[in-house]
């Protein structure tokens, strides 16, 4: 295992592994204090940062280093999509043991390198210290034309409410790979734990929605549908009903466990979205080969409700808080 | 003292603590996934990020809140004033435990906002969580006129060294804040306490610097003169020679303990910026009431020498690395 000489070493070896300039993408010494880019005339930048900590986030001898490389920077890019907007650029906030800066370390940077190219989002700097658990905290810099982002204050009572992809799966990956070794888990828990492992955020949908102006309100979904809905809800003033018959489970569990893993389950970097009633028609039922499921309206009032086999009762917040354990 | 029910009311607290709108500077709600602004035409985007973590930055209980509220966003600043430029947002990635959820949080929360308020800094967004150790990831973008930016990598042999204000002071003044109860410390050791505690960001003298086009290359000392010098020399391709009593050292320890801490001692944020030789004479021995101090020279060869009484002799890096303890 390589050891580290010092904090100039872990940082030779983030930027060794972004070539081919050892600069970065604005052709700066990635050691420099600081980054300098010009934004593109006519857009508007759009900031977001994320926490990934071992023991809150990922389990170091459960996740591999590549997916908490991928994860770290897609989840954060999760947010820029759900403004309908691009990544440009990241910066790695980053502490970890001594440890772990010879095979961890590089199969992390494999991981956030392959996610920083599939999204074309380039490292523009960050920050490198030492510590008995791995932090990573990741900003992310994007950008949306002039007046087209996309809130979460937006939302009028008769609008319709969509979501893309699968709700609940990433949850059922995060079951799986948490099981007892011997446990096989159902079939197919392969696609489950990939979905937990490397979340895709929808970032051309959002972008579509964005450029079409189709979306009155949007977020992304990482806490689990019941704990996000009202928070779009409470920004916009309204309330919703969600159809427990209409929501894309996951078909890898039963009936019942899949629902509550979709009302629930965190991680799933969909996009939550509002349409207004006239635009709705304009909504596929796919795009880009990702299903966009209309799954319930919002309504006026502040109620979050969930109609089931024709009973309606209220939905309470189940999803992932970091202070409620 | 309150208890954190969930992370809603973590954000609330911190939302509160930046009034008067309950939206952030760009007029989205605070608690949006991402916060959107426009750049202004003519100027560049500048990027940077700093851990503050307990234990490895700060103490819990020598340190206090609201130093370190003021602490994380001015260092990280900066690095914004090594560059020429003007910091503009921050975003806040904030973990803590609960029990610190109610007059440390509130204490912190008093110290951000003043940094805040005097840089003219705007909170953008954040991101939150539980945790046992208090984290701390502050991320500032800041703006500067095209093609003004100062990097590291532009001094050449024959331009003269400066560095703003007083080196060591911040190191005596963590000495002073770790000692033993009953030791007094030196006269006007309080100076040294507040130097370490609340650092000022030389934002003025950088902006100055920059506009009129000053300095070759330019960074803040975060870890010390021994360590930083030879950052700015390898990004330039250059060598340096420091002249030990040109150093404007630290009056309230003996003299050789001084030059050892204006030479090793981290965490004083002062300037070290090199300048061609025909713009020396515009360089005032003050400048908003700030010494500039010319300490040494660009040298060609990759050598960091130092000069003291007349003799040479290699100067080894001493300053703070986390990586070697």
């Amino acid at each position: 295992m390589t050891r580290l000489v010092n904090e100039k070493d872990l940082l030779a070896k983030i930027i060794r592994a972004f070539p081919p300039t050892g600069k970065n993408a604005l052709g700066l010494p990635l050691d420099d204090d600081a980054a300098v880019f010009s934004p593109r005339v006519g857009y508007q930048t759009i900031l977001t940062c994320d926490w990934m900590l071992e023991g809150s986030h990922f389990l170091r001898h459960k996740h591999p280093a590549d997916a908490v490389g991928w994860k770290c920077l897609t989840r954060a890019a999760s947010d820029i999509a759900a403004t309908g907007g691009l990544p440009r650029y990241l910066l790695l906030s980053l502490a970890l043991p001594e440890s772990l800066s010879g095979t961890w370390l590089k199969e992390f940077l494999r991981g956030l390198r392959r996610a920083a190219t599939t999204l074309n989002c380039k490292l523009a700097g960050g920050d490198t210290t030492r510590r008995d658990d791995i932090l990573i905290n990741v900003t992310v810099i994007g950008e949306i034309a002039n007046g087209q982002a996309i809130g979460r204050s937006g939302a009028k009572p008769g609008d319709q409410l969509f979501v893309t992809g699968t709700l609940g799966e990433a949850e059922v990956g995060l079951k799986m790979l948490r099981r007892p070794r011997g446990f096989a888990g159902p079939k197919n828990a392969a696609l489950a734990v990939r979905k937990h492992l490397y979340p895709e955020p929808r970032l051309a949908i959002g972008q579509w929605l964005a450029r079409n102006r189709l979306a009155s309100a949007m977020m992304d979904l990482s806490d689990g549908l019941s704990s996000d809905l009202p928070r779009l809800c409470q920004a916009s003033g309204v309330g919703a009903k969600i159809v427990a018959e209409q929501l894309p489970v996951s078909s890898l569990v039963a009936d019942q466990e899949a629902l509550s893993l979709a009302l629930n389950g965190g991680d799933d970097y969909e996009l939550l979205f509002a349409v207004r009633p006239q635009k709705v028609p304009e909504i596929p039922h796919k795009y880009g080969g990702i299903p966009l499921t209309h799954v319930g309206e919002i309504t006026p009032g502040k109620k979050i409700l969930l109609e089931e086999v024709g009973e309606i009762r209220f939905l309470a917040a189940g999803g992932w808080d970091p202070f409620r354990k």
